[in-house]
């Protein structure tokens, strides 16, 4: 057969057929299954959107109490981790809350005697995905309050999965403008095309590997300074600018030392990020000083990036406004990227099952450049 | 830019250049840098090769004494591990020590404030990789002393790495034969071409993460059994022969039933595997009853085989002796495909420090085939 030499990186390669989503790069636009994401954040619940993941479409009523239902019991800490989370809390340092849940889902897996893909029903594999997406806040919420030394805080099955993310990370009763804000959030984030942690989950999903080996490699990935989606670099950076006192010089500052500003800009998009827009809503709606500081410093980065490269306008992306809005709703900032986990995992979960149906391995192959081998002295 | 759409599975698409290793499938050759595999492992230490794929050339004796004692002091487990090690080791069955490995290597990266790769300096990858490949077999073989009840054996820094692997699993000395036969098994597999798990470990390294990220995703890849590699497999296989008496008739039954004949075959080998060739030298000098009917049964099934599908022979691969060789040197079939782990970790890690350097995140694409999305309300 025929060898392709595909481009570096797979940039612009398609390696699969998915029905989960898509983003539209030049429109601005994306969407899960035939909704538009935005559109699902403004109108809808997390647990409605987690639904449309699991099961390909919008939960009636009937459904999504079921779906609740079904999830919230999920959310517990098996009795046998919670030594071993303990230990995973204390280890590194407070950017260590993704390696920390990586290990317990390392764990779980083994604990749930969960089976490979491979030869696994539909309904199995939907309920280790449940089961892990169901997990993971609660599993981030112990290991950072373990980390402040605090007490973990049992789920509150009366709460919904962004209420009870807030209170299990802030040890108090989030206030109800809060929890939309963060739902919102948490909505727009579920899944964005075939970056290299969804890639990741659905490689290790191909060999036929349960899915908490292909979740602990998407952490993996999403972990890399390189795949993008750190809210928390974006609020140092207003951080900065606040120290500086005029945003407009310090983003010249910026693109004469040819250093790239953080939260603006995006690979794929070549217009407004419309994660950026909706969470500048959302921003503007919960106010405060920051959220003004915030809009002021988007327009005037906005324009010294305009004036720099007037062929390539460069946006807020969605990193900008999203440790605005955390920030805002009493998220500590070590918690910002884990926080971006709680929704992602839905994502990777869904990737993870759409690739165990292809029953297909991706097995890829390396073009050898090193000088050229002797034969062997047998053959 | 334009879109490529990759063949389903990335079959052979060429996605990286690599200076590693290759492996001639028509040929039935493989190399690790310019050097003969069989070759190598033939005639020189596992350590010898290891050198070889941190440094990318082979050792003087000098180099050698260093390299033994810089990977020697790097087998002991931390002290802070053990407690989260020992929950591991009792979670799941025998089939989940790869799991634990994944679960104690997991939380080894924050405990050692690993860095990532994407700021790392050469020197530290390099140590990175070697602490890991070293911690490998030492972890391994306490979840298996924990597992059937006997306690961890610490290991004797006077022993190579195959003598200390086979002193660390059965507790006790092992025979020179038996330490040389799983040294030259060891040899044999530590890299081989593009397969899921380094192509897993390359992706999640392209993110810049570190490189205990990047190997627990590459034994989640590991664990699929897509992947192959199971050499349990062949020797459940060679039982179910003896039990029924007559390896030619059980053959013909397979090969009736379309049932895949574990231990023949090969996806990317268009002749004999090499490595299946080496293996088998080393069984018959070994010896024993389980070697004579392997050699008579892989003779039998080969025919059967070659009826069947004259025009595509299979051989038997790397699995069918490598099981013989393990269960001939005393280690027990739950530990065969650890044991390939503690050779193809060594790999891992030379495509992740490769992987390193390219600094190009691995990004593709899916291509949507949904139903078209219904254009956003608010936009």
């Amino acid at each position: 057969m025929e060898q392709l030499i595909a481009p570096e990186g797979l940039a612009n390669v398609v390696v699969a057929d998915t029905e989960i989503g898509d983003v539209r790069g030049d429109e601005g636009f994306y969407h899960y299954r035939e909704h538009s994401a935005v559109d699902l954040a403004r109108t809808r619940s997390f647990e409605d959107v987690w639904y449309l993941f699991v099961h390909g479409e919008l939960p009636g009523p009937a459904d999504l109490d079921d779906f609740r239902a079904a999830t919230t019991a999920l959310r517990d800490i098996p009795d046998e981790l919670t030594g071993l989370l303990r230990t995973a809390a204390l280890l590194g340092d407070d950017r260590d809350t993704l390696a920390g849940l990586r290990t317990v889902l390392s764990a779980a897996g083994p604990a749930a005697h969960a089976g490979p893909l491979w030869d696994a029903d539909p309904d199995t594999i939907r309920h280790d995905t449940m089961r892990v997406a169901a997990l993971t806040p609660t599993v981030l919420a112990a290991l950072h309050r373990i980390r402040v030394g605090e007490e973990p805080i049992a789920p509150d099955p009366a709460l919904s999965v962004a209420a009870n993310w807030l209170y299990q990370v802030t040890g108090r009763r989030p206030a109800p403008e809060h929890v939309r804000a963060v739902e919102q959030y948490l909505i727009a984030t579920v899944d964005h095309g075939f970056n290299a942690s969804t890639f990741t989950a659905r490689v290790i999903a191909s060999t036929g590997a349960d899915v908490y080996a292909a979740v602990c490699g998407a952490l993996g990935a999403f972990s890399g300074p390189l795949h993008g989606g750190a809210p928390d670099r974006a609020l140092d950076s207003l951080d900065e600018i606040a120290r500086h006192g005029d945003a407009t010089a310090w983003a010249r500052e910026q693109v004469a030392a040819r250093r790239r500003i953080m939260g603006f800009g995006h690979a794929v998009y070549r217009t407004v990020d419309p994660r950026s827009e909706l969470l500048r809503d959302i921003a503007v709606d919960l106010g405060g000083p920051t959220v003004d500081a915030a809009v002021d410093v988007e327009r005037r980065v906005v324009e010294v990036l305009r004036e720099a490269h007037p062929d390539q306008p460069r946006y807020a992306n969605v990193e900008f406004y999203a440790g605005v809005v955390m920030d805002a709703c009493g998220i500590p900032r070590s918690m910002f990227t884990p926080t971006f986990a709680v929704s992602r995992v839905v994502g990777w979960c869904a990737n993870i099952a759409e690739q165990a149906r292809s029953r297909k391995i991706i097995r890829p192959r390396a073009r050898y450049i090193g000088p050229a081998p002797t034969p062997s002295a047998g053959s």
